[in-house]
């Protein structure tokens, strides 16, 4: 299942909308074919598998598949992945956890099982669900798996108080940033970032056969018409009641623009409402690249599962902060995240914390849906 | 000799003034004995080891001695360990790197090469180096070496406004703390930590046999009478021509009163002579537990090498910060600093960085005295 799941690995820039996975077929204690899914409306992980051992001369009449997620039981843009290991007539089927789509969640397995496969359930299952926490949060909450990345100095500065912050942190962490956005469904961003950086907030410094959307929180449209990012396709641009002519010159342009006004603050985007919009838009995971204030309203919005910071060895003194949030009067009120992991990239470090209640309503959901399919 | 500094690590908390040591004895291949350098005016690690090799009825004949510091050559506190080096004839010293004290620097090589020892020098320095920071840096720069130790949320807050900071950083990170009190020679704070939390500054999480001598930098001597730290032994005080009486109701105390005025400003304490002065009074490694007041005064003295971060997984929104310095006005004005480790510790993350200049300094003494003595 180790292996399983760093194939899964190996797509992580390319399937979604559909979840990353891996499968490994054994017999006879030898790893005799692999399978990764390929981009959407292509071969699932099982399959390819499959079509791997058939190239090969082999055959997994008796063999051991194991997938890191649940095999698909129903027609998408490709046939069902369980009706081709029916066929192939594996001895057994080891599973990271059941897909957490409702349609289907807990079909396949019962598919594989009434053909006389064997299947065991929960192998590694956390490890798994760190490879798709887009898709399982997008299915299990209808949001999708957002982080927010933020590159610092010690003093937690992210620029200085005049917008200065180009190379605060060094070539590696942007290039690791990149990862980020590659990984990632879509990129988004406020206005002031785009007014200040004009960015193009695409993957530039590492490889990818597919670039994430991008997103705007532009509530009246500020958007200016020489901005690089109208000139990608399909931005998607957040207004609070627009002005419609501003709406339909947008449009034109190729622009999706997307009226999600807070109730309490007309002139304000809802938060939440953004997230369920890009839910149903089949966005799996958010990459957040933006100021103080669109990350401080995203967090006051609980809309932030991740934090992605890239800390850089020196101190500014003054400058713009990482997130605007209201203080606390208690220490016991302040919100608990769990640091996952830090690492160094070349002379900075990248820290990963996560909120973790957030993190655990899906690990519960994997685990009590696993226990529920594990005979 | 990784061994020796191991040795040498696991005698971290003993023998200040002195510096810690290591060494292993080698026969026919074989670690035969070894030794650790003991508290100030007990043997150290070179006749530790040679004990403990007669006392297994063995002999150094012959055998490679690897010390992880050159051996001393004159009459301390105890005889020199080059004379019981050469009376127990190995054929070989293998040392980490040259002693930095000035008085003694190469003699204890030149020593062992006149009673036909051969010696050679620079290996694993730089490891070596790391054990005894403090040591080298008073000998190099007639200065101590500092570390700050700072504990903060993710938004760089080390207390809400009104001083609340227990428990933003969990148990393990108050022991860790505790850890590197306990290595280091002085414990230094500034007057307003003592009048906000009154604290004793000792060693209390984990054991040790010795408690590090404890300071604050106090210009006005405003240290409260029943102040905790007035009880402990031989505590110091950094002042700014202080008013003579009170100088004498503390004196009577028996806390030390060290008057070192800045000169431009006669009101505030000079960081630089305070840190001469206790480079005199043979403190190797001081230890920062203040405000940002002090951090920052003692950074813009550049009396800082070291920043130990605990870094807590949560936000404030507010609060106090690490360190007051004057913001700059351009990124290129930023003091470069190096990440030298980051761990975790219970929840939080311990981030080690350094003042990359200052480190570089004592690692190039270290180095050309070595080549210096490398035939």
């Amino acid at each position: 299942m180790a292996r399983a799941l760093e194939l899964a690995e190996s797509g992580l820039y390319v399937p979604t909308p559909n979840p990353r996975v891996g499968c490994v077929i054994v017999k006879d204690g030898q790893m005799v074919a692999e399978g990764v899914t390929q981009a959407a409306g292509h071969a699932h992980a099982e399959v390819m598998a499959l079509r791997d051992l058939k190239q090969k001369g082999g055959s997994a009449e008796g063999a051991t598949v194991y997938v890191s997620l649940e095999p698909c039981s129903h027609h998408g843009k490709t046939p069902p992945c369980t009706d081709a290991l029916i066929h192939a007539k594996p001895a057994r089927v080891v599973i990271a956890h059941v897909d957490p789509y409702p349609a289907v969640s807990g079909r396949g397995i019962a598919a594989l099982r009434s053909a006389g496969i064997a299947v065991s359930v929960g192998v590694l299952a956390k490890e798994a669900l760190e490879i798709n926490p887009g898709f399982v949060s997008r299915m299990v909450r209808g949001k999708p798996y957002v982080w927010a990345k933020i590159a610092a100095s010690m003093d937690r500065f992210t620029a200085l108080p005049d917008g200065q912050s180009q190379w605060i942190t060094g070539a590696e962490a942007r290039a690791d940033g990149h990862h980020w956005r590659a990984r990632s469904c879509l990129v988004l961003t406020g206005i002031g970032t785009v007014k200040a950086d004009n960015p193009l907030l695409n993957v530039r410094a590492i490889e990818t056969h597919r670039q994430p959307r991008r997103a705007v929180i532009d509530p009246k449209l500020e958007i200016p018409d020489n901005a690089k990012l109208l000139q990608t396709e399909g931005l998607i641009l957040f207004a609070a009641n627009p002005d419609e002519g501003r709406v339909t010159q947008l449009t034109s342009k190729e622009a999706v623009v997307v009226n999600v006004p807070d109730q309490n603050n007309p002139d304000r985007v809802d938060m939440n409402a953004v997230m369920q919009w890009l839910a149903e838009y089949d966005i799996n995971e958010v990459h957040v690249e933006a100021g103080a204030g669109i990350n401080g309203a995203l967090w006051r919005a609980g809309c932030i599962d991740e934090l992605i910071l890239y800390l850089a060895p020196t101190f500014l003194g003054h400058g713009l902060p990482m997130l605007d949030i209201p203080g606390i009067d208690q220490l016991s009120e302040a919100d608990q995240l769990s640091f996952i992991d830090h690492d160094n990239v070349g002379q900075d470090i990248r820290i990963r914390a996560r909120k973790f209640d957030r993190w655990q309503e899906l690990v519960e959901h994997i685990e009590s849906s696993n226990a529920q399919h594990a005979l």
